[in-house]
């Protein structure tokens, strides 16, 4: 147990921000993740996501979270899809995306923030994994941070609280099923 | 490929309804079935959750659920928690919530349909698998099931179109932090 971890123990109910890590090659991680907002802005939480790569949660999506009220969506990688080769132009983005975590957490207008697919740029080598853990080691004791992707770096898995692996076991599309709007995107 | 998973190849865009399944020790099981719904009702999809146990889902979700409009919740398993010691009870409840299911299934008003935790009671020997699988293989075309829980039959994962395994690598309650309120229930 790191020394931050222990200093998190604490009586029941009490409350202890989360660092949360959702990971693997399978399909849920931001799934679960926006299902986690859903839960938290129903107990009142305030709700910002970052998303770092334009995933598949679109208009209806932005707009389901219009009608939840303290649901923010803030999608920075427009039509970033890490596949571009051009590697300083995917550094910028990535560190400009990140700027944006990191104001996020100093600001600390939010019970809990999401950072949408930052495992990726991590896993490119596009961010630093270094600045990510400091910036989570001092953000606010109370916030709830989730960060999902793809190939967790093992040092996040380390400072995490709690750490899930979305597992594959069957996908459609190797059945020849296209992904169905509404569910996969 | 089974027969009728052969029947469910189409070319892109159209829809075909998917039979779902998120199992595993982990979290994020209903958590990503409820982002699901959280998208579907985004694209204007009608969508019914059935859970056959009281789970950690609460007043927050159900007032986000309200919120949202067509995201129904019905909690049959009202206190159950498959640890009363009392079968006959638990089997009665099990086939009052299957009951419900299977009445969703054919009434084809939804265009999503969650039965969360129903692997647990068909685990536990309290519904019948085939029975569940025969209602899956007669259901509308274009409707979408995602079935939640632990320990998923292989007889269910064999019918499935898509499996997400959610595997437990690192928890809190291990570091002695409690559940946190908004995020774990």
């Amino acid at each position: 147990m790191s020394e931050s971890s222990a200093k998190k123990k604490n009586p029941k109910g009490r409350r202890v921000g989360l660092v949360i890590v959702h990971t693997g090659n399978g399909k849920g991680k931001t799934t679960a993740a926006i299902g986690t907002a859903f839960r938290a802005v129903g107990v009142g939480f305030k709700v910002k996501m970052i998303q770092f790569i334009k995933g598949s949660w679109d208009y209806g999506e932005l707009h389901s979270a219009q009608k939840l009220g303290n649901f923010e969506i803030v999608p920075m990688g427009e039509g970033f899809t890490w596949e571009t080769k051009n590697r300083d132009r995917d550094t910028a983005v990535a560190w400009k995306t990140w700027e944006a975590c990191r104001a996020a957490i100093e600001e600390n207008r939010h019970d809990l923030l999401i950072f949408d697919e930052i495992n990726n740029a991590i896993q490119y080598g596009y961010l630093d994994i270094s600045v990510v853990i400091d910036a989570l080691e001092k953000k606010p004791p109370e916030m709830h941070v989730i960060l999902t992707g793809r190939d967790a770096h093992p040092d996040l898995i380390d400072v995490a609280d709690l750490v899930t692996e979305m597992r594959e076991i069957k996908h459609p599309f190797h059945r020849g099923i296209y992904a169905q709007r509404g569910i996969e995107y």
